[in-house]
């Protein structure tokens, strides 16, 4: 399957579903990430879409349900723009691989989040459209794209909390970085949930259900969930688990990367942090010395960071004596929330949420 | 001075001003915290308020200047209850003292946190009665306490941002459980804060002042803000740091004790977790042995635990055989945000929002 978008040095963990994540160095040269360069999380298919007979469908707990062209879509509710972060429930999965297997995921490392600016509708005008009816609960999105589940084909779903689909951030995406969407992000309509995982930011969208519970779709229902680390996929209770919405404070040293090697004397590190939910980024922390001391990073300016749902990029400078050196980021939100200092204690079977503070070891040359 | 309501076991921590917490066993038997065992956190005298010629002022960027008796407050604006639990921002400050001294400041265990049923108005109501300015972004509390600070007599205040305020789990309480509230609660009127920390529910309140900008009080502008590590008293710029508003998550073994003697065999270990903002507490773990292995423990059921800004109290079995063991409890919200491991990483200046993993040491006899 070709990705004709895609830059040439993503790196492709599996090409059917297509699942890319950029280099962690191409990832960090620009607050808005080029779409060339934006991770791509598929279940299924790409689908090819007629945009002249596509109607998105609102049903459920409504007063008036509605099917709206693309064309109606654009014309008859106001424009909504938000600079929005999308980051996989995945994120830095293959450190949580390191400390035990995790079978049949996509082994990603710290790239599965990028920032665009997406232009759209807000969400919560459409549902005033459709007027919600008071046991409204949660609003479920269900993508075109067909997947193989067990021999059954199904569509890929979600849903969000009413309040969270009522914020006016929560767009249906037509285009992204001032260009239609292209196919593999969702062409031509998706969901962006700002603060949430990825997985609730649907694509292909074809149709909104207002419901009084969460999706029943296999995505939200029997994936997508976080267990305890004694839990397994043979003694999962799927009734159970944290259904994930709001992502956790999290941050990665881009550079230097893994293993490099370094000059003695001062060092720029650099690299992001992302907050989840309403939450937006604090402070970030760096330590030369595997998080003995700490000093505090500048978190930069730049197009777009004055969105409260934008990820943050940092720099900090460090002193480095000859030797072996690990150092860490750890990032704090506005409640106060930091990172885990281990990997080990966040393993669940499923790889999820990974946020313990991002290590990376150099060697210092005297 | 004498308390005539507190519990004759009240570990005080300081006599003037009056800061006292349960112990953690008596903490522990109530999911609605009595009035007697409910944490104390004084900064000034407990002020006697003439409850005739009361008034509070509701000022700054409203329509219409408010001022209102108690009488008035209580006729003119419909009753709201809403069980909440409040912790202060030291809570757990003795395992933060024990890595590094923090002189001046009260040496606070796990027990600075309770939970009560409070009854009064919605603070949002008042200010909608006053009329909202399009300006206005920050509610700021004034108390009527008086704290010599530097040599100049000042009152406790704070503020919360206005989408804070205007929920509607946000009070101005005129009783705890059923009863007027206790001097050293803040008779005869405080606020109360869900999901923030308990500094920002000013006690003996008097004025509410709508502003574009955070309080300038002492309370909320140079205290009650978090720095790294590597700063202290001396080098702290207060222009600087985290204005601490949401708590983050937090748990506690209450049961056993630190550093009892049990049987080997069946263990059960009890406690508490909160959780801070608008999140909720999704799972507790439970280690027998310092965190590699993990088991999950029971969220408890009880009066109040279906509000969503109440504590969770829990139970978990483990098996404990001959010899030393850490037990370890560590809590996740509904954010999949979970405690961090250690409490050295943690350390600051001020002492506050220490919610490492909690640890409990105890022997196992054969």
């Amino acid at each position: 399957m070709g990705i004709p978008h895609k830059h040439a040095d993503m790196l492709v963990r599996q090409s059917h579903p297509y699942n890319a994540e950029p280099p962690l160095h191409l990832l960090q040269q620009h607050l808005i990430t080029p779409i060339e360069r934006f991770y791509v999380r598929n279940h299924g298919n790409i689908p090819e879409i007629d945009t002249e007979t596509f109607r998105l469908s609102v049903s459920g707990l409504v007063e008036q349900e509605l099917r709206l062209s693309l064309d109606e879509l654009a014309s008859e509710f106001p424009t909504a723009t938000v600079t929005a972060t999308l980051q996989c429930a995945g994120n830095r999965r293959d450190e949580l691989m390191a400390v035990r297997d995790i079978p049949g995921d996509v082994p990603w490392a710290a790239q599965t989040i990028s920032n665009a600016v997406w232009r759209g509708v807000a969400l919560r005008d459409v549902l005033d459209a459709a007027g919600l009816r008071d046991d409204a609960r949660h609003v479920a999105f269900l993508g075109l794209d067909e997947i193989d589940k067990d021999g059954q084909i199904i569509h890929f779903g979600g849903s969000v909390p009413i309040e969270k689909a009522c914020q006016p951030s929560v767009l249906l995406a037509l285009e992204m970085n001032g260009e239609p969407l292209p196919p593999e992000h969702g062409y031509p309509l998706r969901v962006v949930v700002p603060g949430y995982i990825g997985a609730r930011s649907v694509k292909w969208l074809s149709q909104i259900t207002v419901q009084s519970h969460p999706s029943t779709n296999h995505y939200q229902a029997r994936s997508y969930k976080l267990f305890p680390p004694h839990v397994d996929a043979d003694s999962a209770d799927w009734e159970q688990g944290l259904m994930l919405g709001e992502l956790s404070i999290n941050s990665v040293i881009a550079t230097p990367q893994q293993g490099e090697t370094l000059s003695a004397g001062n060092a720029q590190l650099s690299g992001y942090a992302m907050a989840g939910g309403d939450r937006t980024v604090a402070r970030v922390d760096v330590s030369p010395d595997g998080g003995q001391r700490w000093v505090e990073a500048t978190l930069l300016d730049g197009e777009g960071s004055d969105s409260p749902w934008a990820w943050v990029f940092w720099e900090a400078d460090v002193e480095l004596t000859p030797g072996q050196h690990e150092l860490v980021v750890r990032a704090w939100d506005s409640a106060a929330n930091t990172q885990p200092e281990s990997v080990a204690p966040l393993w669940n079977f499923k790889g999820y949420m990974n946020n313990a503070w991002h290590r990376v070891r150099v060697s210092v040359e005297g």
